[in-house]
């Protein structure tokens, strides 16, 4: 059973084919420049050399009837028909309230993904656009949608609702949702395995870091509260993106200096962050590189990132009173082991005992790894993160109707006989 | 020694006249409606009845002329000439970065607090004109000036530097500031002497709870961040302010409504907070009624002000890594027993055990009071601040040359002798 995953931007779609019973990637690619001209397709089949193509895509139908023809094609493909595809996986940005769990497409959830598209107009209209043109191409298979917010939707109201005018939220759906979903439902679960725990029977505080970073309070296996907000621009420093400010500022800015909401926004998620501080660089490596050489504003985005994750820590201990796990993933949370050890670091009295050589080795794309004490009451794992197999492990479930939610599913990653791929 | 502090709202001079040498305030009360016609003064001598009179104040300098005439007129009168007046002590909202201290007003001074104006504009306009007008009409006296922000200019870069765009910062000085200074430094000082210890020797988490609300991590007596930050807008749920937001949220909402930036911050500050949440009230005790009569939105408000709180302990803890101490003061802090207990419930694992019988009797404006368990390895007080005492006893040090700043400054209320009048 081979399962399509696709990922639509607004001018790109990411692709991905999994076959579910050798448990393995058997390609996977992206059309690029979809709509704006130049189009190309990469693609990428484990064992042979990369492919790339050029290939005109005015649209995301287009794109899609490429990616098709590309994983069946005499010289690029790995299956012989496109009946070989059993089902195909979209990532949808935003759920809104509506969705609690991947669900099988059908028009009132296409209808329910269009109804909260303007919560992420950059994300949800691409989402739809490939939804529609998948359909149209596969008609034959289920599609089925899983949800960047889904996995938050268990957060209590006193998370949820902003001090805000009440209406804005009857009105405009302005609430915190929440995204990561994936990452975090499978780092919590695999934390679970590692502590010999049932995921119901312990907390975890999740910390997905990587250029887009958020944080989660995890109890008895359930989302309680997270870092992002109505939008992925609250939390964490981001490698662009502001996280939290005093929510004075962009009206502030925008008084003196002429900006437009548009424009606004357009800074906070684009030139801030990391960037803003540095005025330079998003990636870590670079910032790393700089405080070599002695730059300041390198060493204080560091320490801002560090600073800013400690406070997350403590804030979602208090959450949820008694902690079994912290748990790092994404990429900086997975090669970043300065970032770790500075976020850490003197958490001792509310019983978290890094390990400090055992973290600054550890730099894992692979291994899951314990970098606490032996005898540290909260254990602190870097876990590395797989939201493919979530989402392909929804499709599956989906098509042979054993999912429900993550809550009561048995993900094969929840085994203590699981071995990563 | 007779000391009158002077705090100038933009039609209003509050005013209040001290004896030092008898530690007890003589007089106090306001001009209110300066500059706008129907001007009015009220009047409060302890032990006589209240007084209030019209009288036209076109502006500042009548208004204080005015104060002057009251404290010295014969049936209102509480000093004989104005030369028993010893010094002005002017409460200033804003001293950006170039004030950590209480200062003597000279023309630099004046000079500083015109430069950053722009960033309390609002406030420190009539503050300004409160000074000039003031020197004016008490031209032989030291004027002496009082930031909101001083005592949080100890706080280190990572807490200080917002990840945005490094030259609003430069340019256009944003950062945190944090507010309510001399709130959070009196009740520091009187934590570590409940403790019995130097406030060198402990760290501390202020909780001041009003109207407005924020929050500051103290260590070893010296701020280390607190929750208010450019402006008073960010942190904790207060009364009409949102506190801590997703900060697309502003963004969002004017291109949705159609707002300014100036209509968006008036909502933000004046019709947000536990205002937008309930629809109605700001007044907990309100609140409290409220969700008495079953009203869920009075309860969700009472949760959100609690769960934040609790969020901001937490994250402070981290901050500190050994806390000795949770203060809380001011209105709220003071009186709302319930927020206390809801806020520092489930903490135990963290070190905080609340002594919940001890908590809910504890309402009080003038007692010190322990609720924390005799074993609570975290001590939570309740104290009553007096911002009016640090604020004479800064003028006076200053007047007699024995201050420099708060951390080596003798404070009458730091002695284990020294009783609340």
């Amino acid at each position: 059973m081979d399962i399509l995953a696709l990922n639509c931007g607004s001018s790109s779609v990411k692709y991905q084919l999994y076959n579910w019973n050798k448990k393995e990637i058997i390609a996977k690619g992206v059309v690029e420049r979809v709509g704006i001209g130049d189009s190309f397709i990469s693609h990428e089949v484990p064992g042979r050399e990369d492919y790339k193509s050029e290939h005109d895509c005015p649209n995301h139908t287009v794109a899609i009837e490429l990616i098709i023809k590309t994983l069946t094609g005499d010289k690029t493909g790995v299956v012989k028909s496109m009946s070989e595809i059993s089902a195909v996986g979209h990532r949808v940005v935003h759920g809104g309230e509506k969705f609690a769990s991947s669900v099988l497409i059908d028009e009132e959830v296409l209808q329910g993904i269009k109804d909260v598209q303007h919560l992420a107009p950059l994300h949800n209209p691409p989402n739809i656009m490939g939804i529609v043109a998948a359909q149209k191409v596969l008609p034959e298979v289920p599609h089925v949608a899983i949800f960047d917010t889904a996995f938050h939707q268990t957060m209590p109201q006193e998370a949820y609702i902003y001090p805000l005018p009440y209406e804005w939220y009857e009105k405009h759906s302005v609430r915190r949702y929440g995204f990561h979903g994936t990452s975090h439902l499978y780092v919590s679960k695999r934390a679970a395995v590692l502590l010999g725990k049932d995921a119901k029977d312990c907390n975890i505080i999740t910390l997905h870091i990587g250029n887009g970073a958020s944080h989660a309070a995890i109890r008895g296996g359930v989302c309680v509260d997270t870092s992002m907000g109505l939008t992925p621009l609250e939390g964490a420093v981001m490698g662009t993106r502001c996280g939290d400010i005093d929510p004075a500022i962009p009206t502030f800015i925008m008084e003196r200096e002429g900006y437009t909401a548009k424009e606004m926004d357009s800074i906070l998620n684009k030139k801030s962050g990391l960037l803003g501080i540095t005025g330079k660089y998003t990636d870590r490596r670079d910032i790393g590189e700089g405080i070599k050489a002695g730059d300041k504003r390198c060493k204080l985005a560091h320490d801002i990132e560090a600073y800013r994750i400690k406070k997350y820590v403590g804030s979602y201990m208090a959450v949820l009173g008694k902690v079994d796990a912290i748990v790092f993933t994404a990429g900086v949370g997975e090669m970043g082991a300065e970032i770790r050890q500075q976020a850490l670091e003197g958490l001792e009295a509310l019983g978290v005992k890094i390990d400090k050589e055992k973290n600054l080795k550890t730099r894992t794309k692979k291994a899951e790894v314990e970098i606490s004490t032996s005898d540290s009451p909260v254990k602190v794992f870097v876990i590395p993160t797989d939201e493919e197999l979530v989402f392909t492990e929804d499709v599956v479930g989906i098509l042979e109707n054993t999912y429900s939610d993550h809550m009561s599913f048995d993900y094969t990653f929840k085994s203590r006989d699981y071995v990563r791929k």
